[in-house]
């Protein structure tokens, strides 16, 4: 099996399964904390060198202020529990607003936890436009220049979109859809995916 | 039926198409031409403002040179053919490089044609790196700022993926993904595509 180098991850549905389980919306992002832990460890069983996880956006923030709160508190958590693990993490966003938590400042600068080994990049009230702000005209101009192209990239939740999620990085990246909800996950979803990857063709537009 | 303001067209498969009907790659972009009339014909009669359509980028000239001639002859009849429309056409890419075609640069100002009504943007000699380099550090820098938010994407040939196409244009675009290759190209595709339009939800994030 051909195994992509870098995963983009989007792990959407949060809202939908809590309100499908008679939760109020905000209760969604803590029951993605176990999957964010398994998916990791999943892909790092599987040999996957970097991964990408959608966090939160400046455009997400704007919801009520419960979920707000829900979602920050839910990504602050998922980096904790990643930095138990052998890890080199990264995290992106737009420092300079109040809306990022200060928390994860220090991780504004790639660190390695315990063995470290593989890449995780957490998009933190990151903005596709924040991202491609410019600060020279060179090529590697903007702000997650140290965030590599991504091979697949695969969104839990059913919809077929981007949303914004790095897309300097996702110009060739092949996209895969689970239509389970991100608290639903599964390693299953992960075979799947890779499974159906392997079937594709890669030329770079050669 | 919830029509979307801005398609984008990822016409692919024109080369598989020819293999897998006896002829040489070459063969498949000429059969390209008449799928391209019909869609436009059909997106105007549906009420689409704004098609954008993925002629060939900078890497696809590094294919074999019997392809590039018939690519970049099958691009430039497609324009000639939308001319004689009602439409709105504006040619982007790179027209610093030979490979650009010279009979397309007076349309790389947008131009009307007869009673115009639809803009309709080729994408020929594009890259997005070439979209993304940057004159000034304003959100409207890139090379493609006169192409709007695109909506609803639509790929042939089976591939879910972007292969580079307007990053910026498309963050928040819905991806649709025909298996058929585009040169069989029915407008039951578009049929098809608008029916799952209609059932997602636009959200942008918030």
């Amino acid at each position: 099996m051909r195994v992509p180098k870098h995963i983009g991850i989007i792990p959407d549905g949060n809202r939908r399964w809590a309100v499908s389980n008679s939760m109020t919306k905000d209760r969604g992002y803590e029951n993605g904390l176990l999957p964010g832990l398994s998916a990791f460890r999943y892909c790092k069983e599987l040999g996957v060198k970097e991964l990408s996880i959608y966090g939160f956006t400046t455009d997400n923030t704007k919801r009520p202020k419960t979920q707000r709160l829900a979602f920050t508190k839910a990504c602050v958590e998922m980096v904790n529990i990643i930095k138990k693990e052998d890890a080199e993490i990264l995290v992106v966003g737009n420092t300079t607003s109040d809306m990022f938590p200060c928390e994860l400042m220090e991780l504004t600068e790639r660190k390695k936890f315990n063995n470290g080994g593989m890449k995780v990049n957490f998009l933190i009230n990151y903005s596709w436009e924040w991202d491609l702000k410019t600060q020279n005209k060179d090529i590697s101009y903007y702000n997650t220049a140290d965030i590599s192209r991504i091979d697949l990239i695969i969104r839990w939740g059913g919809m077929r979109r981007l949303s914004g999620f790095l897309p300097v990085q996702s110009v060739y990246a092949d996209f895969y859809v689970v239509d389970d909800m991100w608290p639903e996950y599964r390693n299953e979803h992960i075979d799947m995916a890779l499974d159906w990857y392997s079937q594709q063709d890669v030329t770079l537009g050669g």
